[in-house]
């Protein structure tokens, strides 16, 4: 099977990775469509040791699998989880300990013709969300991490650091809540986007208030983490949604004298971001800024690492 | 005045610091007992640019304010808010944009023979409840904010890591939840003070299992961070307790993949501490490494800063 396949740092397009058997309980799909994350582009540099097939972010057609699922579009929480370790027993299957994550932790990717996943895993995606769109189902349910996590009222003034991929994700769900929201970033095209949306926006350099109830941050470097800490109020929360290699450096005397909540953010429910997408209340087809095929995943994995590049897809043809 | 000056990281005994003048509001009161914190200690290292008397934590006499205080002893919230900012509107007085700070933040403190509090301050102290106990009553406080800010009950596992001064209260604190406490020190003696009272203990180097539900980082150092790091549970909840200079160093992949929560913590609810030494709930007696008269309160903060020594405290003579 054709697959772009991570070892060592190094991507390579195979097409000798084994046809995916799917164990008992679990589902064949065949990958129609793929998007890249800034995470696979952390993989690449060494964020977390994996081996395998990349990729995560996809939506495909049952192959193999229950009944209500066969022939079906779907897409596909990636963690698989035992169900029987203390964190599954204690609901939090997300961190199960003996989990596998897809094309992250032991368990081959979307960056591929087919992938298996357990059954449970999966969601039908309705007629009326495209397949370009439920392509952004997982980092939209990763965004809306932050409200399952931090309450979010309209009085509270928000603000998002980052304006990428996943910082446009998170500013178009938090402005659903009706809270007071202000996106900071530093490309004016990105931002624009957000603007056209009726989302405050302003450029990294201009003065902002201080006293935010609630941060996010989306750059994945430190120096967000730093507005991060600077503009958050006492007893404020910040938010730490990207997975990147590295530490940040947090000021033990500002987070205990200001009583600073810390929370980092993971993957999210996927049924509302498939919600949402069906009502039309996101709007991600203008974050498409790439179309790749398969054979050429590894370009598509290198554009998405460019600056002002957001969303890259890679579509199989195999709709 | 007698009293104890901090400038320039430099503590000297002065005489001839003006006598506080209570303003509208204010009341007057006679120093008995005050106690030496770390935070004390962290002054003088240059933690917060501090100039004037030392000392936050302490036990008094009313000599001038309120018919209800006059001439009983009180102890007093460090925090002097003015009622007016957007925090104080919105009940976080304790982080008032314009607060000075007993012995931290622009108002003189109690290693002295007098200070001034706003009288709203002040509370009095039960006869049951001793003078030396009384000057644990601010210490307690902070230990019972981490219960304000975190759900702990009794079916959670929690870590105390620091057997200190403040970890000592915070684990005398915790217990009482009900909760499955761990405190994990570096000194036997003090350790052994924790056990004496049922509380289990070991000493850092023991093997641990993981998995704690919330941890209390109570040593003030960015070994004991690293220590929280290690043995927070996926979802679990980091209390960070100590005020000190410098940052920690947070390790942000994994923050974000097990969705730490990370949250400061400083001063807290005097009601319930005074209750508790009121109720014999805590034993602080034991923790009284050392005292020291007022003209000898330099000496009192260097014993303080001692490895192995709990707290000293500084006696009057005015009782």
């Amino acid at each position: 099977m054709l697959a772009i396949w991570l070892e060592n740092q190094r991507l390579t397009v195979r097409d000798d990775v084994p046809f995916p058997q799917p164990a008992d309980g679990e589902a064949l799909v065949r990958v129609i469509r793929a998007g890249v994350c800034s995470t696979d582009i952390e993989l690449t540099r060494g964020y977390y040791p994996y081996t395998g097939v990349l990729g995560h972010e996809f939506v495909g057609v049952v192959e193999r699998g229950p009944d209500a699922l066969l022939g079906h579009r779907v897409v596909g929480e990636i963690n698989a989880v035992c169900g029987r370790c203390a964190h599954c027993a204690a609901g939090r299957t997300n961190h199960c300990s003996n989990r596998t994550v897809l094309g992250i932790v032991g368990r081959n990717g979307a960056f591929a013709e087919h992938l298996v996943l357990p059954a449970e895993n999966l969601h039908v995606v309705p007629d009326k969300v495209s397949s370009d769109e439920a392509t952004f189902v997982e980092p939209l349910a990763a965004a809306l991490e932050i409200q399952e996590q931090v309450e979010v009222a309209p009085e509270n003034r928000v603000l998002v650091v980052g304006d990428g991929r996943l910082g446009q994700l998170v500013a178009q769900t938090l402005v659903l809540t009706g809270c007071e929201l202000l996106v900071v970033g530093r490309n004016r095209t990105k931002l624009s986007l957000l603007a056209g949306r009726g989302i405050a926006t302003a450029t990294a350099g201009e003065s902002l208030s201080p006293g935010f109830d609630v941060v996010v941050e989306c750059t994945g470097n430190p120096d967000g983490f730093e507005v991060a800490q600077n503009f958050v109020r006492p007893r404020g929360t910040i938010v730490l949604k990207s997975t990147y290699a590295g530490s940040v450096s947090v000021d033990a005397a500002a987070v205990v004298v200001n009583e600073i909540t810390l929370i980092g953010s993971r993957c999210g429910p996927f049924a509302p971001a498939l919600e949402l997408l069906a009502e039309g209340a996101v709007d991600v087809a203008p974050m498409i800024h790439g179309r790749y095929e398969l054979r050429d995943g590894i370009e598509a994995v290198e554009r998405a690492a460019q600056p002002g590049v957001l969303k890259v897809l890679i579509d199989t043809g195999s709709e």
